[in-house]
């Protein structure tokens, strides 16, 4: 496997390998989520590149950037046996040099949720992936669809911007408990991992109560905020929600209609860690609604 | 001569073409300056391929979009004459697409002069030419230095969002008086046209000023301004100037320094007409420096 921490050198290395050529952009601290990515790239494509880069311009103030999870060698490993051929993995001065002055912003679909909590995290996500797909040269990039709201935003920067490359949304990987999977997962305590797989049982009952004849949205998310704030008062560490709609997944705009684009989305603390889920209310859209723990 | 009018159609046409390809993007209104581009082009590239876009995105509120000089049937002549090989020339909405909710922006060398003057100009400007660039996908880009500040920003942006190009810049050119080509010269009246080239004769007072031992970029604009308001209270149409000043020409920002990087740069209106112009205050790096009129 190729390593490269160059653009000169990652353009040169791409010039040589046999097409199509799939892409799974990481931030490392690959878990079985970023390998489903890599699974579904090597379904499609003849040759799977990936980048591991923790981009700083998408991490607000005061968030993690510091802390996030990083283990490069462990990583280089898990690719190399998940067969990718090369690996960018710059330091973030060499995508961010000196007098860097461009942004990239995808506006309406990024006002509320993630975009609310996280002001400065979907216009640094739409520049690296900007940048990331210049560089790679993809015909195919494959992003998770736990990150409903990301993969929304680059599927409409794509579009807008005329990226000659196609986004696959690859189904969230969960753990047997039916916690999705995530690197954030690291920072949960014994006590809070316990207790992590509410976040998804609340969105099967809300996809439960979505299922009953003549139901709404707002069924949904009623039915989904009584299982996740349910336990409260008890000893157990419990979850402070930090949103729970139902939307439409190309617009993430709030809707009552049950559509076969309706999402249900939910950000949750527990502690000082946060969650992000997200179940489809259509019955056929998504394979975890009846993946039950 | 293929005139594709689609992203799709035009990615089918490319697909076909020699390279190395090169791209001369324009909003038509054909001039020599933009038959400069194409000879530039053609003397490096196998295959030149051109847009014809008047881009609203880069007018803003109260411009003059509306009026801006259409002859699409003289321009593909035009083009054809000149050895194009393809001329994309789409719709708007072909471009801008509903729900089109995409952004990219140029900080710092945007925030004076014609970005001040023209608050939504340069984010249309970058946003275009990173669509035209990731459809046209050229190995070269050809842009007018005429519009100085315009090719800072979009050399900046190719090498920001790593678009994988080479932009060049192409020495402006002029007409036997000095006036430098523009599409917006048509509405000069005669009276106005006949006082235009007196911008450009400001400019060579402002480049005599500065090649003066010990002078400095204030000489250059007071020598300059000096021959543009010198002729006021006559009953020639007078100048009104936007600004007049020297600038590096990668950052935009205000210098005093005389370098090879240092522009002296004008904006002034006659009537309802803005005209832009700039010289080099270097001896050697701009041709026009010694055709003077």
């Amino acid at each position: 496997m190729n390593v490269t921490r160059t653009v000169a050198e990652t353009r040169a290395a791409l010039a040589g390998l046999l097409r199509p050529l799939g892409f799974v952009p990481t931030m490392g601290a690959l878990h079985k989520g970023h390998l489903a990515l890599v699974a579904a790239a090597r379904a499609s494509c003849a040759t799977v590149v990936a980048s591991l880069f923790v981009n700083p311009t998408q991490f607000s103030a005061g968030e993690d950037l510091g802390a996030y999870p990083r283990d490069e060698a462990g990583d280089f490993e898990s690719f190399e046996q998940a067969g990718i051929g090369l690996v960018f993995a710059p330091a973030a001065t060499e995508l961010y040099p000196d007098g860097f002055a461009t942004a990239v912003s995808v506006r309406e679909l990024t006002e509320d949720y993630e975009g609310a909590a996280r002001p400065d995290h979907f216009g640094g996500v739409a520049l690296v992936v900007t940048k990331l797909l210049n560089i790679m040269r993809p015909d195919t990039a494959f992003f998770g669809q736990k990150d409903a709201q990301q993969l929304a935003v680059v599927r409409r920067l794509a579009r807008d911007l005329d990226l000659p490359v196609e986004i696959v949304g690859v189904p969230t990987v969960r753990e047997h408990d039916g916690l999705a999977m995530s690197s954030r997962n690291a920072y949960l305590t014994a006590d809070e991992r316990a207790v992590a797989p509410d976040l998804y049982r609340a969105l099967l009952a809300g996809a439960g109560a979505a299922s009953r004849p003549g139901a709404s949205g707002k069924d949904a998310v009623a039915a989904a905020a009584s299982l996740l704030l349910g336990q409260a008062g008890s000893s157990r560490p419990s979850f402070s929600i930090d949103y729970l709609a139902t939307v439409d997944a190309d617009t993430f705009t709030q809707t009552d209609m049950l559509e076969p684009h309706t999402l249900l989305i939910a950000a949750a603390r527990l502690g000082k860690t946060r969650l992000l889920d997200n179940i489809s209310l259509s019955p056929s859209a998504y394979p975890e609604r009846d993946a039950t723990a």
